[in-house]
């Protein structure tokens, strides 16, 4: 296994923020060629997923949904006021697998990497881990 | 590691579809004795979990929660009018990793690995990979 | 690849148990150094999650909200009553990453790994992979 990490600077609340083409910089930094590529969020109000990076209302759709699925406001104990943010990281998780050949991210036509912001704007620090 | 690639063709727009088989097919195929299956959805508007694969009642009940908690009109932006699929490719997740001892599928008793189509019918394809 | 078991008993029908010293426990006994190590669930009623392990209020409030987002009763097919717990499982999924560096598991500060029961008090096992 190597390593490697990513900083992602956010800029709102709630934000899903492309991460592809820092992580294929990275893979090809470090010559990785062949084998499996773990991306993994070492925060609680945040995660990451795979989804549609070709049309902005995709992710749009999928910040406003949210929102609206898991409202802020709510009989929640937690006094730090952020327990949506909690359950979204929860609900896409803290790390996705990518699969790697002859050192590309295989990924599909319309697929990009999404860090998913739930309590930004913060300065966010992302994991990888590369295993063959 | 090594890698495989599986087609499925789904019958609707929302269809969980067992690939248990057909998984454990290609590990015996392919001679993998001891790792890990990362199985992978290249797709934006479908993805892959693992539940019970014993009564079909349970994923009947997965489909019809999941299509009353996101519904397909709703007031979304993105013009394809199929937001609700992309959300739900995020939240059931792009892959799932199985571990594979002697050759078999550790699953439990009552699992069975499912494709999620969220936006069918169509022909997909799912990549995997067995890393030791 | 190597493997391990961990047992985990649930002591409420719903109930986000951390396992986190479990685990670091399991991977120092084992001696593994610097891998991933997946944590793979094989039961349908319950999931594994990475969140919040400073406050208890966290999971309580992710707990009270999936019970109310996934109500038990609702207009499931499925004869033994637990659809709920079924969609819940798949929502929080079968698997996490956790990335070991030097023996240890490389969490965030807050990041605790918790075992998520939706179906109990049971009796559960937690199967364990480390690969390098």
């Amino acid at each position: 296994m190597q390593t490697a990490e990513l900083s992602v600077i956010t800029a709102s609340r709630t934000q899903f923020k492309a991460i592809t083409e820092e992580l294929a910089e990275i893979v090809k930094r470090n010559g990785w060629q062949h084998g499996i590529l773990t991306v993994f969020v070492p925060h609680t109000t945040a995660g990451v997923t795979i989804n549609e990076n070709a049309d902005p209302d995709v992710v749009h759709d999928m910040e406003w949904f949210g929102n609206t699925l898991i409202p802020r406001n709510n009989n929640f104990r937690h006094a730090e006021g952020n327990s949506d943010a909690h359950i979204k990281a929860s609900f896409y998780g803290s790390s996705v697998q990518v699969i790697v050949r002859g050192g590309k991210l295989c990924l599909g036509t319309w697929q990009g990497v999404f860090f998913c912001e739930f309590d930004g704007p913060r300065t966010r620090s992302l994991l990888l881990a590369f295993t063959e």
